[in-house]
């Protein structure tokens, strides 16, 4: 009889997010209900904004309030590129960075023989139509560098052998920043393998 | 131009919790948005609920949706002792141990010079009105044993003094799976202080 039944199911919800457990879920609950006004009532008011706006862009798989998304819609945009991402955090993380213009393509996911995902479960398909039309040039597979990563990315790059587009991946390398010691050996071949002249 | 407003408005509204970031805060909401119907709206409603449904009780100050609190109106509970806590968030654990079978009372606070907090900021008055009740036998003070918690069991304890009650204090020690190598000088020699016959 700790506190009470509706405290305790919010503080169930909050422990399945990501990153929070039982303890920090219960502290977030009893910061919430401290800041009523200030936090509580906004986060109500910012949840059902979103779950009632939310829209899959059907063109690139983007999470937007708008279908097609705002990246998809900006004419702007290099529509003559597409680049290939896992998950709709990975395009949110390359456009933080500022450096790319062109457009998006979210697989949602990648092929993975242990979790029994097949080229059926994420969005190829419309990948291939979409690499067929005539504007689009270049396809940058930026899947993660890992094994069902990579996995995909070659998968992909096999079923657009067909479609008249440059293929490209990620630069492999140190990351900027890191210190050659601490980095693995894969990556540091791959730095060394890949040098450029300055 | 990277997501949209809305959910850049909710990925700030989660960053404000204790142990998210902007970037645990982003991966949340990304986490709730794909968990629409079996997240984000129990959410939502439990989020709701809490917030219209939330009191202060009168008496302990403990956060509950009844006033006065479960604990408070519970007959079977012992009303001849109060314990004393900082925090909401300390009476809870201290319910959840099931070992305490008293009733509290919640400071909302320590004192602290450096944040400005004093007496009057912290409900010590009601405290000493409680105390004058008959019934009351035992007051137990359980705030942290930090400085600015000592620093309040003292001046709480004081203030007391024209109570007839008794007035305890948690004991201090050894935590229960500590290894002694890991404890703290000040742990230790309390704990050989306060040690007791087998």
């Amino acid at each position: 009889m700790m506190a009470v039944s509706a405290i305790d199911r919010l503080i169930q919800l909050f422990a399945r997010l990501p990153g929070l457990g039982p303890r920090s879920a219960r502290r977030a609950v009893l910061f919430l209900i401290k800041r009523r006004e200030s936090l509580m009532l906004p986060l109500v008011q910012g949840l059902s904004d979103v779950s009632d706006a939310i829209k899959i862009c059907a063109t690139c798989g983007n999470i937007d309030v708008n279908d097609p998304c705002l990246v998809c819609a900006d004419l702007r945009r290099d529509s003559t590129a597409i680049c290939v991402v896992e998950d709709v955090a990975d395009l949110w993380a390359l456009e933080r960075t500022s450096s790319y213009n062109g457009l998006y393509h979210v697989l949602g996911g990648t092929l993975s023989a242990l979790d029994g995902v097949g080229p059926e479960d994420l969005s190829i398909a419309s990948l291939i139509a979409r690499a067929g039309l005539d504007k689009v040039v270049e396809i940058i597979l930026a899947t993660s560098a890992t094994v069902d990563g990579q996995t995909t990315a070659h998968y992909v790059a096999e079923r657009l052998a067909g479609c008249d587009v440059k293929i490209t991946r990620l630069a492999h390398g140190v990351p900027v920043g890191g210190e050659l010691d601490y980095l693995d050996d894969g990556t540091l071949s791959a730095a060394l393998k890949a040098r450029r002249p300055i």
